[in-house]
């Protein structure tokens, strides 16, 4: 049994370690922070959790009550993660960091977020699929976003062998990608019956798929274009991903080399057809490809099991030498 | 007050050419056929339109009975319509059909839809943005698809002028687009929390698209790529056109070109934002623009009303030189 | 054509005063205030009114700038109603107030909602299927609640009869009924996928019932049960009403005594069946009777229309001896 | 681990045990049925279980090729289930039984589902919390109906105890219930934005209600009404009871009374409040009490868990001696 603390319990990705930790039977759910809920059991936030973690309260975010965890996941604003983590390593505790603070070079941060970092460290990139060595190797590790997990994954073997020249990425998210607190953007009568388009042509993880895309393949030059939208839903993240192939590879050559190339990866499903219910809950990431005179890949994913919370739990489970799949690999539930 | 006949009034676009239709000052609904319904009166079907058309009761689609109308709507699904039309026409009743029948060139329509089309005749596109004399002057109105609709307004103003070379309509509509018949793809349970792609690189309404575009302007060579999806809603389609222009506009004079273009058009609003929500019943299509870098254009019509019935009213306007706004210029109903 | 003013503009019951209204042939919008848009269009906040009241613009509540008008809505929270009523009334305006100011007697109303009444006028409960003489001989109309709408009108007939002696109103509302402001409430997750009780026990619209009961029967004793739920949707009140009655009656007995009662009443069907979204955005409250061992009456309404605005517009129709059905009687969105 | 066979498993209930199965480490899937499917891979139609039972086809429901299972569940339709019982109980197999046919007296139940039961037998009826003994004791158990649970469970500490003069539950439930079969009442434009009422006064749970009442106290003499809704979601039910009680006892002695009650019953949960999203997917039934001058008791489960899949889990485990939390207690997904 490892010890885990959670910086910041009260949002979206804390609530969904919690959810997923409860079924992890390598791990004790140690210490949960809350500035706001602090010395409050954890159930009387997170009702839904009545029946686990009954002893388990709130406390505020203080390294040195953090001190005896074997590792920790801070699950706080970008901005944020930057006061915890430095000291966190230098005291010997592994860290997956959910926010954005370390997924980006230090330069393109500081321009994409619009504010210094204090306290860079270079990190191991957390997309399992693609970097499993360097997070195995790291005390650091940076949860990737949930749309360039979504998108990444779509078109990562392509771009491995050079075969994109260029890619639209229609992403469609359920709403709790904008998180647990209450805005126009999440009220309910603004979403319901409309799939809006949002950020159109400037979302911040449009750079951090730019990276992610050198870091599989620093040779190849792909166009790349990336729009979110929000759909009427709570979980999910749909891509549809338009290709333009730099040479003709027939549906059935594609899925192979999909195949092969995720033949590793637990969580990864190449299906014929896809719907996001079909992943809702669960850390898998279902693929589908389509291909005639034009080639069209989709990925669903749950944004804040894949997406964020169970890709943290996944990487964890890489950083410890678990099996990958101990304490993540259920059903989704569907319907 | 003319005359009108709807043939087929048990499905979707015959109740909503009911619910319009009733807010039409210049018009009477005659006669509505439907096989099952026969005999029955409209509002045992069509609960929710009690207190209307009370005294209105379903026939059988005998020509006879329609002979006394001035304009017959062909609600009817694709291989249908044609059994009627040329009779009709041959009545000397103006006709506007909502099926696919009329809406191709002979040749594609027996290819796209697998068939001998039995009674083909040159019909008007009814698309009034953009070909309002073809359709004042035409006894024969084809009501375009609805995804047809959507994309195309989201472009016209461009194909006109050449500036584009490649385009991807990553289309996402309401459910209602299915029809009124139940089937697993409309089961709740499979769509709610659920987007999903369907027909992902061959659904009929390419060629349509493609039709279109050529009758705009027979020079553009633009390479155009179409896939639909079906988001958790009833109403609604939101296409999000990704344009590769053939030279750089910026987004300013974008807004001012198609507000130039669409100036004399009252259906069509330029938006800052876009919501399907804001379009809801109506019989609008609102477009915004973005651009930088890449120029995203993205409209939104309701599937059932600008992209089906309420473009079928607005054409018969036209053909019986009404305002083209008479009885259908109505807001949205938000939220 | 009537001057109308509308005192808060920017909430739902304002945007949906502004809909209806513009469809309405007798009446002009002469003024709209909000505070915080004063001086912006109407329709840079209502978007999905764009292509109407290009010229009107939020101006900031003050009384002189209304004096021009035939009639006020005050579309604002409780509380503040009674700050511009009084003064409206002097000025010879007629005034039909949506908040709960004056729908209740003023020591009812100080006791519920815990504050000194400073601006009691006596007002006509604009419930019109039952109080329309008051109303047409009043300046002042009390806009009912919108669940006491649904509840009332549910049981009228058997209350006027003296036939019940007990009923539990199970309602089940949109939620939009909780107004325009983003909360934890109205967030989307908190809402999708569950209906969820509230004010279980201690609802304000609770004494407002009460007081509309003994209006109608100040001899009836009838045992009131109200418990408020809302369901993952934006509009319509379903109103399940289970009902102890006095003495048996049959189904069918029931329906002739309700078609009875409501003949002269263009906006009540009694239904078969009911289903909310046959009445969404519509005025119509929808009635269905069932009745064996146990009698269940429920009712639906669009909470927005019937509920608020729409009654509202109503009201204005018998204060100025227009049609009662005069730019109201409109078909519902369905589906 | 024991071998478990499941007849029926292309319905929900039947995926449904397949979801919680593969999560339940004292028990292999051993053989699935499915005519229509049979020689298909299971994951062909479950494709949101691929990566699960991957070796695992349906096949007929022949009771030979079943004879090697310790248990079976039938999860047929009522009236399927007795053409399979009484054999496999001959056969030493133990049975849990999903349908309704063996929740009730032979008599009732041959009035209510109007056939004659072929192959009655006497069974333990399987709602773990009040009849563990039973459950234990039998070969046969007969899965609750899930307005039941819901409803039963909101009650039974005051049936107990005869408290309760009259109830009346109003049942609000996900669309799920209606099975994976598409029909009118499951097409999404019928059930978006409208929860309905349905078999308002004559649906068939409610003989089971009573039966069930009176297995537990067969003293009292309470006065039941029942009556169902669908909302327009998937899983889930909502049951709001409003209760005479026969003498008055406060909030806090009423909360007191259910957790002494339900103390050993690690599924229910007392909670402040109630969302159905905070059990959806888990086994847990959530009680929220009101009372002041009225009282009401809501219960919320997941109609396709402790309503049907995961009750019939836990049965299985208390019949074979396991924990009755065993490869069942998950938390819920939320949100």
């Amino acid at each position: 049994m490892i010890k885990v603390g959670i910086i910041g319990g009260s949002g979206y990705t804390g609530s969904e370690l919690l959810r997923l930790l409860s079924m992890h039977p390598k791990v004790e759910v140690h210490k949960v922070t809350s500035r706001k809920w602090r010395d409050k059991p954890v159930c009387s936030l997170h009702k839904f959790l009545n029946g686990f973690y009954s002893d388990l309260k709130f406390i505020s975010p203080n390294l040195k009550d953090l001190s005896d965890c074997d590792v920790v996941f801070t699950a706080v604003p970008h901005g944020e993660a930057m006061k915890y983590v430095p000291e966190l390593i230098e005291l010997g505790i592994k860290v997956i960091d959910l926010s954005a603070d370390y997924r980006l070079k230090k330069e393109t941060y500081e321009k994409v977020y619009g504010r210094k970092h204090e306290g860079y460290i270079e990190a191991a990139y957390g997309l399992p699929e693609l970097f499993k060595d360097e997070i195995k190797k790291s005390n650091l590790v940076a949860n990737p976003g949930c749309y360039p997990t979504g998108t990444i994954l779509a078109i990562a073997p392509l771009v491995k062998k050079d075969l994109i020249s260029s890619v639209h990425f229609d992403c469609k998210s359920g709403i709790t990608g904008a998180g647990a607190k209450a805005s126009d953007f999440t009220h309910y009568p603004n979403l319901h019956e409309a799939i809006t388009p949002y950020k159109v042509i400037n979302h911040r993880h449009y750079p951090e798929i730019l990276e992610v895309i050198e870091k599989i393949n620093p040779e190849v030059k792909i166009d790349v274009h990336f729009t979110p939208h929000v759909f009427p839903g709570s979980r999910g993240i749909l891509t549809t991903a338009y290709i333009e192939m730099k040479e003709k590879i027939s549906q059935e050559e594609l899925k192979s080399l999909f195949k092969k190339f995720y033949s590793a990866c637990p969580f990864i499903r190449i299906q014929d057809e896809i719907k996001l219910s079909w992943v809702r809950g669960s850390n898998f990431c279902d693929i589908a490809i389509y291909s005639n005179d034009r080639t069209v890949i989709c990925s669903a994913i749950d944004n804040l099991v894949k997406g964020a919370s169970g890709q943290a739990i996944q990487n964890m489970n890489i950083m410890f030498r678990f099996d990958e799949k101990e304490g993540l690999y259920h059903p989704p539930l569907f319907p």
